[in-house]
């Protein structure tokens, strides 16, 4: 790990720099796939479904009879996951829930003046979207993330697409975690061809207003080109990142052990640490390293280890200045005086206090979401949360006095902008109302 | 106007249907212009003002000095507002802060387990753009409803780009009122050219980290254009709608005031009349030819009602169902049981209702935001209001004894998950805190 100490503001932007790539070149592939998944629907998800995920002669056989999960396919995983692994989904399942529920709103009613009341009303977005990638692990805990808080909204049309692996199969955790939130409607289908299906629907996949989920390159690219055809989207997306600030209270071994925790994530990973002790910096190097090796992703940990640093800064002022400049996806704060450094905090996604919280706590199970901004777009984004499954609608209801009240104004404004039925409307209603 | 009754569930969505425009051809133009901001910042934001904005000479000589409005230039803007004006944009500045102030959000802690305490905080964005579009009228009321919100989060950069006029010089009421609001960058840029100076930032405009406004289709573009180059943008933009819901109790004068409102904006504009009552249709057609001619801008309002739509429908579930599927910007409903029909409202953006409470209020004055999602975007986005200038930022504070209560949820799934890291990162703190 780089370690480098007390770099000049000048040298900041550099050494925060993020590993970026280019995605045009992607763009013509996805565009292409979009256009005969818009004609040909489920063939054609299928037929990229064939030739990515390598499906073999039976799987084909069986995304050709249908490609959503059947109820017996559902029966049939939760007989296959072990007891103690449905219990933590439960646990995990029942403080996301609490969490993301004590984020309702409440209708507050605002009479901005006498016959003049204004309100806004939240309302689920029917459709939604959910996008749990494929590979080597079961994103079961990202069905929680994004089923959970489209249950608590309301959504009433909720499809899960995840890939197929050789034999047409979900991972039994997958299917047992999403029948656990209540989602019903789960696609055989991943990359591209999963979100292409959400953005035009076909014979089996609803089209959705909106599209939640991580994936890979292609995926991300594919949902920033569904947005042009009119579906949302949670948020751009990037290689995930933690920084930790520390100072001599923090626990080397466990600094280490959230470091990686970050870097176990992918080789693009980031992790920086920042600390205003120069021993509690020599001594998480030490700590990675030994606990490095006896990691089962340990190849994947060391690449992102490789790119990652470890920063001097000689006062709390700086580490918070430097951290708001970075903008971390995940920031642990394991430091004495935590209390007062939140309010100081001014771009994150999600924020871990003390040495007792570690990052993988937010990740499973504490009831926070883990789908959060990264690359720096927790400058102007908020991670998955309640809201992210609703839109708001604004209300008013303005009496005859009220209008009498306000109408000069309109009339005023409205004339002044050279428009005369935005003024008509109101002099019409003074006058013969 | 087109009149239609009782048309089939089945024919809804061609009678629905907008006018949408293909974009991608103005894509190239906006990318090169965007290139060249990237690397000559002033310089080429003028050049494309003096091509695009018809500047005169002396407009050019002053612009090549600066294009920040200076403070002589607010000074002589206050003199040249009429009194009347100037009262008219401070009520519906007080109405607005009282609205958006009231969307301010208390912090709520939820502990989800004991000892494990989580809990959002909201933060302002550091530095926004709003953008005001030029063109034939003063578009001082969209200062006001991109900045009041601005104000009350606490972005503490904001900047507004708008055109200048042919000798540089921006309109008098855009200024009081930037100036009323707090805004003290203004800078004399429009169309590609200014989204472009505020997604990379020049010698003088600052690079924001979200943008706002409204605009032509250049405008449209160039938003999109930067959000690929990590800038937020509010909402995707389209021409402006209304949709207005009558029964017998609605008056026909009132409501084709409503719909030239919505007419007057734009020929694009779409305006579609929802009766459950023949009579009110009628007389509303009537009214429409009637008010239309008397209007300044009778030639753009007579191509928008070209386009639209009276429609009759038996019931009021009908009523209801049709305008949730156009899912409208601007929503009027005219009818006796309004409050009865709030609740089943699911798609708009903002809601009038009664009437006594013309689009004009909000549009204006009433203190509602009229900056909202078009082009049936409402299904999934927000108008704006103070939750847009903000982010979401998740904390969690837990203890050693919450994490004991958690810790095995945690390493269980972590372990399911094959991220032995993240499994370890409990373990340690478990076993050695």
């Amino acid at each position: 790990m780089e370690k480098i100490f007390n770099p000049a503001k000048s040298t900041w932007s550099e050494i925060l720099k993020r590993p970026t790539k280019e995605l045009y070149e992607i763009e013509e592939t996805v565009s292409a796939i979009f256009k005969e998944i818009k004609q040909e629907g489920n063939k054609a998800v299928n037929k990229y479904t064939f030739k990515f995920d390598g499906v073999d002669a039976h799987g084909k056989e069986s995304l050709q009879n249908t490609i959503l999960v059947s109820e017996q396919e559902i029966k049939e995983a939760e007989l296959l996951v072990d007891d103690k692994l449905k219990k933590a989904i439960l646990v995990a399942k029942a403080n996301i829930l609490k969490f993301h529920d004590a984020q309702k709103l409440e209708k507050k009613l605002v009479e901005t003046m006498p016959g003049v009341v204004c309100w806004q009303e939240t309302r689920a977005i029917e459709k939604v979207g959910l996008y749990i990638p494929g590979g080597s692990a079961p994103l079961f805990s990202s069905v929680l993330m994004l089923g959970m808080p489209a249950i608590i909204a309301g959504c009433n049309e909720i499809v899960l697409c995840t890939p197929p692996n050789k034999e047409g199969k979900i991972n039994p955790a997958i299917l047992f975690t999403a029948t656990q939130v209540g989602i019903t409607k789960i696609v055989k289908a991943g990359g591209i061809q999963a979100i292409g299906a959400m953005t035009f629907g076909t014979e089996t996949v609803p089209q959705v207003n909106k599209i939640f989920g991580p994936g890979n390159q292609y995926v991300t690219v594919a949902k920033q080109l569904s947005t042009k055809h009119g579906v949302a989207i949670d948020m751009p997306a990037g290689p995930s990142e933690v920084l930790v600030m520390a100072d001599k209270t923090a626990n080397p071994a466990f600094v280490a052990a959230d470091l990686l925790s970050q870097a176990e994530h992918g080789g693009d990973s980031q992790v920086i640490l920042v600390s205003t002790d120069k021993n509690i910096l020599a001594k998480t190097e030490v700590e990675v390293e030994k606990q490095l090796k006896q990691l089962s992703r340990a190849d994947i940990a060391q690449q992102a280890i490789n790119n990652s640093k470890l920063l001097y800064v000689e006062n709390l002022e700086e580490a918070i200045e430097l951290s708001n400049e970075y903008a971390p996806e995940h920031l642990i704060i394991s430091m004495a005086n935590f209390e007062e450094i939140v309010p100081q905090i001014k771009n994150a996604g999600s924020v871990f206090l003390g040495n007792y919280t570690p990052e993988s706590a937010g990740d499973y199970a504490s009831g926070t979401n883990h789908t959060l901004p990264t690359n720096g777009f927790t400058r102007a984004y908020s991670g998955v949360n309640l809201s992210a499954y609703c839109k708001t609608i604004t209300f008013q209801n303005i009496s005859k006095q009220g209008l009498q009240n306000l109408g000069e104004t309109i009339e005023v404004m409205a004339e002044a902008e050279g428009l005369d039925a935005h003024k008509n409307a109101v002099t019409l209603r003074i006058v013969n109302g």
